[in-house]
């Protein structure tokens, strides 16, 4: 498929990656950040376009790969007839497009995706279209990106949306956090990495609550009383090592 | 070598299994807990002792496999002479055993031990001892079980203990909270399986603070406030969204 991504960032960047493994072709990249919009269509022999430049449409899908917050107004003016138009926002319904093009939805991408990762992760695509036709176009093109593809609709994905944030952003900045502390204390954060894993791959197929282990699991309060003993002179996490045990041990 | 362990727990039964996987025997198994230490014995062909039971001492090495707060209490009155006794506690001072052997040490897995789960992880054991030679038995000892030991004295071994507990404890409790929710709402939580192994995985070869993302991240109000929304009926869950989101806006 020929294709058009408005976007230049995380999203936009594994996305168009992802389209050409697969075969497809990315003809221009819109982008309000002219740097990181003429890179990325440099890197794709794509033709960058400002927000305000001359649109191609001789395209067959529109990927609009852009922040949840600067829906609708960063689509004003845009018009592809009836060129299917596709937007990856979790927290976004599909009615934002209903201006830009007669058959539009939603191709959500439940992963993180980060321009910085080599290596492109497993994708469960959540998607929603405004009629059977666009629904059509967009399950056929999901399908060729992934083969996690499910029909989840806008009151569900914005659900799992909020619940990835938990799983995925909480998590990653307590990895942060960790890591922070380790190089305060000149400790080797790599040893950390096999535990880090094991706790991702083990509820892969256990139920995270029947193999949660640690001092506050146990009510252990003489190790809990060692670690905040250790955090005294980091305050934040100290609060952060407070709150979560408080969380796990009453619920 | 043949072992005895003292401990009925995730620990003891996971460090038992890869002790004989490693071509070691358990000869006798040493536990409080009648019913779990003689299930254990059983898995093992060991015998079970009860804590003031007669122990066997032609052994080589005693792994001490208990919680970090029933030390030292638990090992009043046992006595092995020179045989090398090992505890695997994080925050416990190797010198809790002194009294139990002249030759003593720790032999700390840094990793989740679950009972639960079948397929043993990669082990980071940090391991410290009370003189040379209880230190190369140790080390010999535990190269046997892992390729990845380090030597590591008290202090940094209590600071990564806690380290820990933040990178593993903490993120096994979110994914509990993002469990509960979609179970709550009828959501797939196998859906987020993939995101929660990506984000894991990523930060095996980047900086955390590097490849977070998000809407707390990206500062976007927008969506939080959405997210806030949809926790409305959940208040604990609110409260530790708000949180998280907080740390991570403001450091």
């Amino acid at each position: 498929m020929k294709i058009t991504i408005i976007g230049s960032g995380n999203a936009a960047t594994v996305l168009a990656k992802l389209c050409v493994q697969q075969g497809h072709s990315i003809v221009q990249i819109i982008s309000r950040n002219e740097e990181k919009g003429k890179n990325l269509a440099q890197n794709f022999n794509a033709q960058y376009i400002p927000l305000n430049g001359t649109v191609n449409k001789n395209i067959e899908i529109v990927l609009v790969a852009i922040t949840d917050s600067v829906f609708p107004k960063a689509l004003d003016g845009l018009n592809f007839g009836s060129i299917p138009v596709f937007h990856t926002g979790g927290a976004v319904s599909m009615n934002v497009l209903r201006n830009t093009t007669t058959n539009y939805g939603v191709l959500y991408p439940l992963q993180s995706l980060s321009a910085e990762v080599e290596e492109i992760p497993t994708i469960p695509f959540l998607i929603e279209a405004n009629s059977e036709n666009s629904f059509k176009i967009l399950n056929e093109f999901a399908n060729t990106l992934s083969n996690n593809v499910t029909k989840v609709l806008e009151f569900k994905r914005l659900r799992l949306h909020a619940a990835a944030a938990i799983a995925n952003n909480f998590t990653n900045y307590l990895y942060t956090c960790a890591k922070t502390y380790c190089d305060n204390e000149e400790l080797d954060f790599n040893l950390l990495k096999p535990l880090i894993l094991e706790t991702a791959n083990r509820i892969q197929n256990n139920d995270p609550e029947k193999v949660q282990t640690g001092p506050a699991k146990r009510q252990d309060v003489y190790t809990l009383g060692k670690h905040l003993q250790l955090f005294s002179e980091y305050p934040k996490l100290r609060t952060l090592y407070t709150r979560m045990t408080e969380s796990i041990m009453h619920g």
